[in-house]
C-alpha cells in the first residue's frame, strides 16, 4: 500500500492511497488519535453519501458518527456554509476532542479544513478525498478555506489533517469527466516534477482512464509524491510551492470567465497549462519538441470543453489572482518535462499572445463535446 | 517606557506600554516591518475614531492607511461582520502585504486578529487597544475570534500580532465605568500570580480610579507581566493558562443570564471572582482573612452592577462554557493572594452554594447605581 510521509514546520502525517481504506476508518481514527478519547463527525455532501454512507457507517459499527451535509458545489463554499456547519457542531456539542471526517471532493475538503481550523480555536481533521482532484491535489498539504463574492480562496488557513486516506475504491463511482480532468493535475505533477511520471501517463492512458485500480493507484500515489515533495520544502508557498500554480493562473481566469459553470476545474487547468507550456516556448525557456510532448499529454486527457472568451478579458481577470503580488505577473513556465521555472515578469502583451494562442488550439480541438452533454454527467 | 517581550514557541513580540504611542505609530509598524513594504489598514469602530481617527491620520503624514470600521458592540462580534470586513478588504485590493491595525476595544480586537488569521490564510496585524480590559488582557495572547449564536468565542484562533502598542493617553477619554470594570482584570492578576500588584492595587485605588497615568500605566504593566508570563508558558491553554479564566466561568454566566446586555464584562468576572473566592473558602484552599482581603479588594474596584437571577440558572448555564470538558465542573480557585490552583471536580451543589453566597452579597452591596445610570456610561 503506498503510503507517503509528508513532514512539514508544523505537521508530520502519512497519506494513504489503497483500495479498501473507508472499511478500516474508524480503525485508523483510533490509532491516528492515540488512544485519547475523541468524538466522529463526518462532514460530506448528500450526493457522494448517498454512494458511500452505508459502508462507512456499517464500518463505524455501534459507535456511530454524526453526519454534517453540505450542499455540493462551489457557490456553497462561502462562510454562511461555514457558519452553518460551526452551529451544527456546537448544537451537537462538540467538544475540543471532536475529530471531524472530510468525506468529499475538493469543496468538502477546503470547507472541513476551514472548519477544522476555526471551531474552538482549532481541533483535528482527516481527510478522506472521494474525487481523483482530491485525492491528488486538494486534499495534500494543509490548504483550507472558502471564498468571497470578491475571489476564490481569499479566505482560509494551512492547517493540516491528522492524516490523509485516498480509498481508491471510491473512485469507482467518479463520472468520467471528473476522472478525466482531475488527471490534468496528474499531468501538472509529471509536467512540473516528474518525468517519470510524466512518461507512465504517456504510455499507460488508456488504463488511466478507464480507471484500472492498479494504474490509477500508481498515478495517485507519484502526483501525491509530487505535491508532498513540494510542500514539504514550502509549506507556506513562500517560493517552491508555487510551481504548483502552474496552469491555474490562466485556469482561473477562465474558470472566472465562464463564472465556473461551464468547466472542470481540471479542465481549465489543462487550457492554463497549455498557455504557460506556449509563453514557455515564446520566452525559449523551452525547446519546441518538448513543447509539443507537454500539449499533446495535456490533450490525450482531454477532450476539453472549449468556451468563448476573449483573449484580453482573460488578462484582465489574472489580475485579480491573488499570486500576483503589487501589479507584477508571476508565472509557473516549464523548462523542459519534469522542470518549471518561476517568471516573474511576464508582461501583459506576452500574456495575450499565450492566451490567444491557446484559444486557438480550443477552436481546432477535433472532439467537442457539447455543454450539455457535460453538464450531465458533472456532479 | 514599560515594555514586555511576549515569547510563545510561535512568536516573540513585544507588549509597549506608554503615553503617546499612537504618534510614533507609522515608524512602529515601519520597524515592524523589517523594512519591507506593506499596506496599512486600521480596523475600528466609529465610537473611539470620532475621539481619536484625526490624531492618527495626522501621524500617518501623506502615506495615509485605509480605515474600515465595524460596528461597536458585543452583538456585532459575529461571522457577519467578518465576511463584511474580508469583502472591504478584497474589494480594497488587500494584498498579503497588508497590515491590519486593531484599533479599539475586545471586539475589535479580537475580530481583527481573526481577520488577519484568516485573510489570504494569514496576514499580520498590530494591536492598539484603546480601552483598559483590552490593554491587560484581550489584546494580550493571541486569542482571536468571533461569537455563534451558540455561544462566545465559540470560533477562532491563536494568531499573535506583531505587537501591542498600549498607548495610556487612549485611557483619558474612557468612561470611568469602563475603567473600573476593566480594573477587574488586574485584581484578577493580582489575585492569581502577583502579590505585588495586589498591594498595589490595595494602597493605590484612589489614583488608579481617577486615572492617574503614572498609576494606570504601573497597573497595566504589572497587569500586561503576568498575562505575558502565564502564555508563554502555555499558549495553547493546555494547563496554566487555564487560571487566566479565574471568575470567568461564573462571570460567562452572567453575561449570559443577563444577555450580555446589563454588566460590563469585567463586572461580570468580578462577581465570578467572588464566587470562585467563596468556593476556594468552602474547600478550605484559603483562609479567612485572605479570601476577605480578596473580596474587599474586588469590592473596592466596584460598585458592580446588582442582577436579578436565580442560582440554579447561573449553574446550568456555566455546563454551555467551553471550558468545561466531558461534564466535570473544572475552576480555578484561589490558594493564596497571588496563588491560584485548578480544582477540577466542583459538584453542581458546591457552585449553587457559593453561587447563592455571592448573589446575597449582591443584595447587601452598599451603592447600587440604577441601571440606567450604568447604561448612560457605556458604548
Amino acid at each position: 500500500m503506498p503510503s507517503i510521509q509528508l513532514k512539514t514546520p508544523s505537521a508530520n502525517y502519512a497519506i494513504e492511497i489503497a483500495s479498501g481504506l473507508i472499511r478500516k476508518l474508524p480503525a485508523r481514527l483510533k490509532k491516528l488519535k492515540n488512544g485519547k478519547p475523541f468524538r466522529p463527525f463526518i462532514v460530506t455532501s448528500s450526493e457522494i453519501w448517498g454512494l458511500w454512507g452505508k459502508q462507512v457507517l456499517a464500518a463505524f459499527g455501534k459507535d456511530q458518527p454524526t453526519v454534517l451535509f453540505l450542499p455540493a458545489g462551489e457557490k456553497y463554499k462561502r462562510l454562511r456554509t461555514l457558519e452553518s456547519l460551526l452551529e451544527q457542531l456546537a448544537e451537537a456539542g462538540a467538544d475540543r476532542d471532536a475529530l471531524l471526517i472530510a468525506f468529499g471532493g475538493g469543496v468538502v475538503g477546503d470547507v472541513t479544513g476551514f472548519l477544522a481550523t476555526i471551531y474552538m480555536r482549532g481541533i483535528t481533521y482527516v481527510q478522506v478525498p472521494t474525487t481523483l482532484l482530491a485525492q491528488v491535489d486538494s486534499s495534500i498539504g494543509g490548504k483550507t478555506g472558502v471564498n468571497l463574492a470578491a475571489g476564490k480562496n481569499l479566505v482560509g488557513s494551512f492547517h493540516h489533517p491528522l492524516a490523509v486516506l485516498a480509498d481508491t475504491d471510491l473512485l469507482t463511482t467518479l463520472p468520467a469527466s471528473e476522472l478525466r480532468a482531475g488527471l490534468q493535475e496528474s499531468v501538472k505533477a509529471g509536467i512540473i516534477r516528474d518525468p517519470k511520471l510524466f512518461r507512465y501517463l504517456e504510455s499507460n492512458a488508456q488504463a488511466v482512464l478507464r480507471g484500472d485500480a492498479k494504474a490509477l493507484t500508481h498515478v495517485v500515489a507519484a502526483s501525491v509524491r509530487v505535491k508532498a515533495d513540494v510542500v514539504a520544502n514550502d509549506e507556506r508557498e513562500a517560493g517552491l510551492r508555487m510551481i504548483l500554480n502552474y496552469g491555474h493562473t490562466l485556469g482561473h481566469a477562465i474558470e472566472a470567465a465562464t463564472g465556473y459553470k461551464q468547466l472542470l476545474h481540471g479542465e481549465a487547468v489543462g487550457w492554463g497549462s497549455i498557455a504557460a507550456t506556449r509563453l514557455g516556448l515564446m520566452r525559449g525557456l523551452i525547446g519546441e519538441a518538448e513543447a509539443d510532448r507537454i500539449i499533446r499529454l495535456i490533450l490525450l486527457y482531454g477532450p476539453l470543453t472549449p468556451i468563448e472568451v476573449k483573449a484580453s478579458k482573460l488578462v484582465d481577470l489574472t489580475s485579480n489572482d491573488k499570486k500576483n503580488r503589487s501589479g507584477t505577473l508571476s508565472f509557473i513556465l516549464p523548462a523542459k518535462v519534469g522542470r518549471a521555472v518561476i517568471v516573474r515578469d511576464i508582461t501583459r502583451e506576452e500574456l495575450l499572445e499565450a492566451a490567444q494562442w491557446m484559444l486557438e488550439q480550443m477552436r481546432s480541438q477535433t472532439t467537442k463535446p457539447t455543454a450539455k452533454a457535460k453538464k450531465k454527467n458533472r456532479r
